[in-house]
């Protein structure tokens, strides 16, 4: 498939930016990439990322321009949580199915060698060039030193805004009448530490698992890199009796660790420096509309609906953005308004859908983990699925392990959870959740809501 | 009171900043407005406002720095809505009980009293002086002809940002990190109409009621000005069959007002007039938080929380920001930080309140009118409310005349829709909502609600 060449700008070398680049390439344009930051290839990466769990529908979306193999080998695949809980040895829990994993990268290991596959397929990266500006109409972009400096122009045939959370481009877009915009940070925010690998270079800690300290109001998340390090984050509210501002020295970092990490003091040490170094993150949740103006400007990405990371789907939603973008392609050819009409009215509310999960995971995991109930409705969902695979998918597996659209996993999830609330209100519950009377009470109310779905249809 | 003497800037001068120097001025401050705009008083109204509905919180707002009676001079009192419906004759509702009234009041008209009692007090205005940046550490304000022009610098003690929904000052602030924002437009857009005097100064229509035309997804209006006019909006929905986009000229747009709004077609010349005159604007509900910045910036009014106007509470709620600040500037002297701290978080829930409850009368008013059961619901609560006015207070008349916080008066309105959606599933509802039965029903779920309530408390 070729398109009319066209002149193409994108803001943004991040991952969704690099990835579109390679996709836009392929079809015939000439692409330049814009970034206000320096090459990453050529500076210390930032010490402010969380690990990226690639999932089917990112290794679809690289799948889809022959990446994929390449990017694998970079990338460690996780087939289970270990859990760290208390005094108890570890535990484990296996995601999925016999061979499905999520796989954990590090964003600068990632970031780079996607700038490089960019780079041998044509695209023309400008790093140091901050844009100020865009005049929408005209796909016209502004760059220079500072926002009062002198300014170049450049005009493109389209621009697309791929920078990020905090996106340039719309907040341009923002400022017009009817653009729908929100962003709503957690009061807990996000630190990034490591663990350094063994002499021999072997990991720390079990390599194929996704490492997990839950502590209710607070979490500490381990992801393993090929270095035989990990990269780890503490989440942690910002201000309250345990918080990062609570903690105003190491020997209160140290404290803290030991306190509530005892099986990671050995690496304290490192801890307590990094936590020091390294930046305190804030945690948001993006939502905007429209994504794209004319034929002319879309966002795609973060810039475009940024999630908290408790579901591990942000790059993959972005991923799955361009994925898409280029099916929209395909149907309408160089018909750009079609296509960035129908790519946003596509993708909307699937954004809003894995925002929504994410958002309710970070629920899930900061108060309810400590509550018996839900752990026990937690328990039994797990029984009956294993003897129901076919009747009940875990919204877990659906959302990391399918290609069905996000807004199809989230209203699974509210069927699953109305039913699950009746069950709960069964009388003895906690005595007999794993009887048959319990199991045959989710059938019936699977059954009843199957028929009640059948009816609804005209 | 008094307090130390601060220099303080008031970024904007409308009816919030106005007023705002009005109270800044009896404590003893000095202070300087800022507008982007001319002064009002000197040039023609925009052609974009709807009339202005002063009730209880603002003229309590104005009483308290004693010019409650001068504005009342410029105001005309509605005390009931002239419904036009169909070929019906007008029909009238009270608003509330004897002498109770919503005052309407053109937004030029006040504004530019507004100035002059500011003005008469010793605020200096700086019109025609754009506002472009602000260090909000040192209550810097940077002013110029344009973003990119030389700018110039002033230092403030505090500075109070007034500056409307697309707020200039709350721009900065947003930008930093844990600056919840949102922005969410209607689908319906408006426009400023003009109904004109009769040759000897009367009013063409009844001239103390509040003329309503509603036609379910649009709806007219007409508010009195003390000159004998009639400052009407049009709202109607920006695209669809019926449409701002499919009124494309002015046989059109009269075909379209005498199709609507037959008892207006007298006057329809001029409405086609205005009509391609006028802008079309659009309708938003903005919420942020937080609305201070350390003891150096603060956000009042529409800067901190935009309205949709379908309660007509969007000035009161500026005007009463106000006279909360005043108390607790009563209540922590000069400690700033203090003050700014417990008018926002008095505030905060307040304002989202009033938003709620504006944006749910906008979905009454545009979807749920031709709704028969909405209506027989309507009239249930009405006899109700009439034979125990102790028991049932509408939330329109709490909203409206009394000063008790917003955030009660919605959570009255959800638990009384929560007897009310028992109330319609009664069998026979439409045969026996008159009755002793469903008048006892009421009394039992109200008594129900309060005994409920005690049992909460501790």
């Amino acid at each position: 498939m070729m398109q009319i060449p066209k002149d193409i700008a994108i803001v943004g070398s991040g991952l969704v930016g690099s990835l579109l680049a390679i996709y836009l390439r392929k079809l015939g344009h000439k692409i330049t990439v814009f970034d206000r930051r320096p090459d990453i290839r050529t500076v210390e990466f930032s010490g402010r990322s969380i690990n990226l769990a690639m999932s089917n529908r990112g290794w679809k979306a690289l799948r889809e321009v022959g990446i994929e193999d390449i990017i694998k080998k970079i990338a460690i695949p996780l087939d289970k949580r270990a859990m760290h809980i208390g005094e108890n040895p570890v535990y484990y829990q296996k995601y999925g199915k016999e061979g499905e994993a999520i796989w954990s990268i590090s964003r600068g290991v990632l970031n780079r060698k996607m700038i490089d596959l960019a780079e041998e397929a044509g695209v023309q990266f400008r790093f140091n060039e901050k844009v100020w500006d865009i005049k929408l109409p005209q796909a016209k972009l502004f760059t220079g030193e500072s926002e009062k400096s002198e300014w170049q122009e450049y005009r493109f045939d389209l621009v697309f805004g791929c920078d990020g959370a905090f996106s340039r481009i719309r907040h341009k877009m923002q400022r017009r009448s009817r653009f729908d915009y929100s962003q709503d940070f957690l009061d807990v925010g996000y630190k990034e530490l490591t663990i350094p690998p063994n002499e021999d270079g072997s990991h720390k800690l079990d390599k194929n698992s996704f490492h997990i300290w839950p502590r209710g109001k607070f979490m500490f998340i381990a992801m393993p890199n090929i270095d035989g390090s990990f990269t780890c984050t503490l989440f942690l509210p910002f201000e309250g009796s345990v918080s990062f501002e609570s903690i105003t020295d190491k020997s209160e970092a140290r404290a803290f660790f030991k306190t509530h990490f005892p099986d990671v003091s050995g690496y304290i040490e490192n801890l307590a420096m990094d936590f020091f170094k390294n930046p305190t993150s804030a945690l948001v949740t993006m939502k905007c509309y429209p994504w794209t103006y004319w034929d002319k400007v879309a966002l795609v990405g973060d810039s475009a609906h940024a999630v908290v990371p408790f579901y591990g789907q942000g790059m993959n939603a972005g991923f799955e953005d361009i994925y898409k973008l280029y099916q929209w392609i395909g149907r309408y050819g160089d018909d750009w308004e079609a296509i960035f009409r129908a790519y946003q009215e596509d993708r909307k509310p699937n954004a809003d859908a894995i925002a929504e999960l994410s958002y309710r995971n970070f629920i899930e995991m900061s108060s309810k983990t400590a509550d018996p109930m839900f752990l026990l409705q937690k328990k039994i969902e797990k029984r009956f699925a294993e003897r129901h695979p076919d009747k009940w998918i875990p919204v877990y597996s659906r959302v990391t392990f399918s290609d069905r659209p996000y807004a199809e996993a989230l209203a699974l999830g509210d069927a699953q959870e109305a039913i699950m609330q009746k069950i709960m209100k069964m009388p003895d519950i906690e005595e007999i959740w794993d009887s048959q009377q319990v199991e045959l009470e989710i059938l019936d109310a699977l059954a009843a809501q199957r028929s009640n779905e059948v009816s609804r249809q005209p």
